[in-house]
């Protein structure tokens, strides 16, 4: 029987030892770097990037890195994004690859930094501390782990405004596993999110199957979760797969199993984002096309108006006609249809009896967008605006 | 001398009347109805609404009524936006409009419903309280007054959330002046805002002349105000010319004289919206073209890390980096320089050195981003992103 979990993550699959060390970069002392690394036999690898115009040092190593569709090895560290830091930012990141090549090496696996990703988070800037960077990256290829423990310290040590770390596991029943972790609580938005995710897998793969894995499930998962509109410079998903249980699954199965894995990363990364107190599901039916769908859904997503409305509890449902009404698709304004949580507060683009009085005191709230011209459909998954999303984020660099 | 005061609205060019009066529209009892009134002789007038596909009643009404171009009154409450209403919601529209032609004909003056505007603003989805609408109708007609309190109070009875009535006036040297109020303190976006603006004049002028001058000054001004990104279903701006003055001012001085007024205005309306505790001017300099300028600043400005980040005075330009990275214009992020209130944060895309440093205490923030690709560029007015916009917007309707 196939089951997901969520104490398992990135060393749930065979072949796969990971860690997280403190290497000093956190000034609060906390786990600030991890490794995730593929014993093999097989190395393909395939990755998704944010598309932001700005992009970090280490997005634009790992792009480069991963045109060979081959990897050993990715190094994340939290504490600093390596963000518009100029070509010494460039350097640090390519010195880091280097380091965890040469320690790899040094340790019995013949690595060349071409093999290595590096990701990083935290704030945008700043250079990063090399030579605590270099000390950890020398330690922590000691201190890596097959076991669960590994993975989840890997996990752990990647969260920035995280409060929990977020991992999932799905143990197919043909005796394969796809297992991933994915840190981002705050910058979430259209193209993946401040988010960093590593996904493995132990099945037999090649780099093609990857990559459309990876784009079908990150299209429909962490694409489709907007917390506040923001993009990061830093966002990247990478699938790496060790082919360490010589199953190879249907490119349907794999599809599957990646999108189920990156589903409830997601669902783990709305349940702790910044200032979060609801939980929202933005669903568009009746559109002309699924993009239609998604965008109207998106646009009502990051309408200021409506998530604070959803924050305080309050049924404003004419706020939700006022966002889709900017939304660039087809609609009939006098064909709408809105409900919360199923109760229909707005028919036909007017108010429908005891709309006012909707009770959404719960913390989840559906918010579905009826349009009356399609049959197309498609859900964004977001949070309210509360007063602790903005303590949280007029506090961060200072 | 051409002077702009403030103390002076709609009823400051010759050959307009005002008023506000509390119909009971308001369960507070606050100023809730106004009318603004065109003694003539010319009675032309242009107009500019909100581009909201949902649009609300009076906006249709107002629409069709300015095809004829042709304004004897205008007719505005606060109290409800009258919008999301179904048909019920646009024969109240109408009935109102007869009801204020009913009572200027009854008062001396023939008037038709086709002749009269219909401006509402408040929380959607409700049916406006047509007796006490139509009651107050009747009485306002009998209360305006030519003298300037008559447009203070005109200014007062539009308010919702506003915290003081908005009023400007050009006197120009040549004898002639333009007037105008403005409401709007949230939803102020793209184009326009929640927000409803009358703008008079006793100069001479054809309706082409007026749309163009209203056009111009309104795709500077109130269209480059951004608190929220989220626009009204009723946004409306009216230009109303008496032509009494017997002045016809070139083109390029009605253009000038009403940007200036609209100018003034949105100032006042930045000034006040929910939740400010900073008045921020993004501006993108170096842009390819004035569009791509727009666009650039129009994103920054909206960009809720960005705006959280300048409530807590906090100069992390990190953030404007990663928001202008997201904006479908040309640039290249290594020559990108970032400045806070003159202060360079960000030289061709990486850290300056002292950039953490900058003081963002005050309330007056300017953000300039030079793109460095070409030579355009534009400026939009927004606010932070508040505890206060956030109490505001999260207890509106309930």
């Amino acid at each position: 029987m196939t089951r997901l979990l969520r104490t398992q993550g990135v060393t749930a699959p065979a072949g796969f030892r990971a860690t997280g060390i403190a290497a000093g970069i956190k000034a609060s002392g906390a786990l600030d770097l991890a490794l995730v690394f593929n014993e093999g036999p097989d190395h393909a690898a395939a990755g998704v990037f944010t598309r932001n115009k700005v992009k970090a040092a280490p997005v634009l190593w790992s792009q480069q890195v991963l045109t060979a569709g081959r990897l050993r090895a990715v190094v994340l560290n939290s504490g600093g994004a390596n963000a518009c830091t100029g070509p010494g930012g460039f350097q640090d990141t390519h010195a880091t690859a280097e380091a965890v090549a040469a320690a790899l090496s040094d340790w019995g696996t013949e690595t060349g930094a071409i093999e290595v990703a590096v990701c990083s988070t935290g704030l945008i800037g700043d250079r990063l501390p090399m030579e605590k960077v270099l000390a950890g990256v020398k330690e922590i290829v000691h201190e890596m782990a097959g076991g669960l423990t590994g993975g989840e310290e890997a996990a752990r040590a990647i969260m920035t405004t995280d409060t929990v770390p977020k991992q999932a596991a799905l143990h197919h029943q043909d005796k394969w596993t796809v297992g991933g972790m994915a840190k981002g609580a705050g910058m979430l938005a259209p193209s993946l999110a401040t988010m960093l995710s590593v996904i493995t897998t132990d099945a037999v793969a090649d780099v093609a199957a990857l990559q459309r894995a990876l784009e079908h499930a990150a299209s429909r998962t962490f694409d489709r979760l907007d917390i506040d509109g923001s993009c990061s410079t830093n966002d990247t998903v990478l699938l790496l797969a060790s082919g360490a249980s010589e199953i190879t699954p249907s490119q349907d199965d794999l599809d599957d199993a990646v999108l189920q894995v990156c589903d409830d990363l997601c669902i783990q990364l709305q349940a702790d984002a910044e200032g979060v107190t609801k939980r929202i599901v933005i669903e568009v039916t009746g559109a002309a096309t699924e993009d239609d769908a998604l965008t109207a859904a998106r646009v009502v997503a990051r309408d200021s108006l409506v998530k604070t409305a959803l924050f305080g509890s309050d049924p404003n449902w004419g706020r939700v006609l006022a966002a889709v009404g900017m939304a660039p698709v087809d609609l009939d304004p006098e064909r709408i249809t809105v409900s919360f949580n199923g109760f229909p507060v707005c028919v036909d683009g007017a108010g429908a009896p005891g709309a006012r009085q909707v009770d959404l005191s719960g913390d989840d709230i559906t918010v579905t967008v009826a349009l009356g011209v399609g049959s197309a459909s498609a859900e964004v998954r977001t949070t309210d605006l509360s007063h602790a999303y903005v303590e949280e984020n007029s506090a961060y660099s200072s």
